[in-house]
């Protein structure tokens, strides 16, 4: 893994979002797309699914974009042989797409739950091999609220006891900035998109660590120059979506 | 190339679309950016770009939606190390979407042409490698209205001195269900979405065809099965976006 990467810090890593949106003339529906996307490429290309029994991934949906991203790699996860369930249980109506995406899931016969301990009583935990984290994205100011203290609580306290874990964007209950963990989770892999976040240097420095990739391809070279990204923009090869740091 | 396969009409294909965004809840932004993709990823296996000089492609924009798969190919090309160019005559605001697509295209360097006459006197075709037709799709119905209808007579004139053509959905002048040519053009290559139309079945059996791919690959097992495309649906291998057929 590399060392060193240029990263954006909160603030800067939002008024790039904002930018793509207005003058760069994205959706938000485009753009999550294509964020997803990426995501699902890095699971496949790190942790490819079997050919016979589908592996079990749990998918930690947060409220916001970080949880749409979430969503969409669901969605292609499944489609590609993954058997994804999702722990979403704060459905915000701030965006018509988040239903939307759920619909689909539910249409290619994705569960989602509402309650922590529904998933603990069943003993799902058990049978699954992943767990994709994407509650929280660099807009995430601590502290931690509930419901989704309980959860990522029990990530850092049985962390030695569980699947691998793949943060999107950011490890959640992290500081963005900083790296400090509200809550300690560990994540073993780290998609960033667009551009690594400052937490993410302690993300490849922590010991569990095993893979970093970047996502989010569609910058074009004046925004990647104003951000001094530029590096970054360019690392992708041929008609590859994600790259590994 | 498979000789026969499983299509669907222009009416099912209009319906199977409205149902995928209706009780699919899927916006169109998120299909033509997966559409489109498809696209760019199967000239990416079939026509490599070059290391060094980036490869000259000329891609036809209709009106509507296959114009908008068209734009998002463009966008993905480029980001690939293409250098795309636009014919893109009449821009319509039906939705916002075309413009924005335009938009990125433009930030990130291509240019667009509203005249054909000043493709050929600029003498662009010259350098050209590729021409990606995106001007209709499963909606078409002749006759070719001006001003599509000079463009496509200039290629079906002078089809042998031309680079290859890549057909996005139809080959653009065919009739959807019969492959009657109102002017016939001859693609090399055709990218189906979502399911061969008829006319699929003319373009494998023609003189010029070298290849057929498959792409859009977001259809459920209920949806597969009411219009009885499992089998195209099945067909595509680990995380492809694309599938030669």
């Amino acid at each position: 893994m590399l060392r060193t990467f240029k990263t954006l810090s909160s603030k800067a890593a939002a008024e790039l979002d904002g930018e793509l949106m207005s003058s760069g003339a994205f959706s938000i529906d485009q753009l999550m797309e294509l964020a997803g996307l990426a995501v699902a490429q890095a699971i496949y290309k790190e942790y490819p699914p079997r050919e016979k029994t589908p592996n079990n991934v749990l998918v930690l949906v947060g409220p916001g974009n970080n949880g749409g991203d979430g969503l969409v790699a669901s969605r292609h996860l499944r489609l590609w042989g993954y058997s994804p369930y999702l722990y979403y249980p704060k459905k915000s109506s701030r965006l018509e797409l988040y239903g939307n995406l759920l619909t689909q899931l539910n249409d290619l016969g994705v569960s989602d739950y509402e309650s922590w301990s529904d998933i603990q009583e069943k003993n799902l935990l058990k049978n699954t091999e992943l767990i994709v984290d994407s509650l929280f994205g660099f807009s995430f100011k601590p502290p931690v609220r509930s419901p989704f203290d309980a959860v990522l609580k029990y990530l850092s306290e049985n962390h030695r006891f569980l699947p691998p874990i793949v943060s999107v964007d950011i490890p959640s209950g992290w500081d963005v900035d900083t790296g400090a963990g509200a809550i300690d989770i560990h994540p073993a892999m780290l998609v960033s998109l667009t551009a690594p976040k400052p937490c993410a240097q302690k993300f490849v420095e922590s010991e569990g660590a095993v893979s970093h990739y970047l996502g989010g391809r569609f910058i074009n070279q004046k925004i990647a120059t104003k951000y001094g990204i530029e590096d970054l923009v360019n690392s992708y090869k041929g008609n590859d979506m994600i790259v590994k740091l």
